[in-house]
């Protein structure tokens, strides 16, 4: 079983501290505050880590349905919109939003019984 | 309510594909593909990233009530560590273990009954 790491570091109260979080693979070291988490402010903040994280994983997983159905996407788009709010002191993650767009040319192979209705659960948007 | 977003693109199918992971802060872009995700090849993937927002908001969080219960913390260092996997085809996160570990130094003030009771709470490790 895979394990993935990662690593942050606060330094100081909420409202005048700051941090960093890294990942495991070494691409990515990036700041936050309370600015750039519940303002406006500059760096990053675990909110937008985790709606990448979604939107990686669904663009990742819709291709392979897609591929399975005979249609290897040229290209699978998705954006997250995480809306995070709440009462002061009780902030937490609404909802998330993913709207996904693709590129996905015709198959050039007629697909299984099981891929056309694969197809159908996944892909609606192209009659089987 | 503030809203974070995210992009994420796929090109290709599972095996051979590849896809970038982007924050909508601009601080990162990195790429992923099957072999950074479910193997050990290089870039990034979805479940470290979700490590990270998962460290850093303990982290802050942590903090922040520490500092509440009179003891502002010179750092708060947290390792998290996910672990993924199941059946093939079916993975998922199992598990996130995070790992925490903090410099804080004595409080300079006689904290309220209600610090007190906090800090007995979450921080077991200094007596009230």
């Amino acid at each position: 079983m895979p394990e993935r790491t990662a690593h942050a570091r606060w330094q100081g109260n909420l409202r005048d501290g700051s941090g960093t979080m890294e990942l495991g693979s070494g691409t990515f070291k990036g700041t936050y505050s309370f600015a750039s988490r519940f303002e406006s402010g500059p760096g990053t903040n675990p909110e937008e880590l985790i709606g990448a994280a979604e939107a990686g994983c669904f663009s990742m997983a819709f291709a392979n349905a897609l591929s399975k159905a005979g249609h290897v996407p040229k290209e699978i788009s998705t954006d997250a919109i995480v809306h995070f709010g709440g009462q002061a002191g009780a902030f937490s993650i609404q909802k998330i939003e993913l709207k996904t767009e693709g590129l996905c040319p015709e198959s050039t192979r007629r697909p299984s019984k099981r891929s056309r209705r694969t197809r159908r659960r996944i892909a609606p948007f192209r009659k089987p």
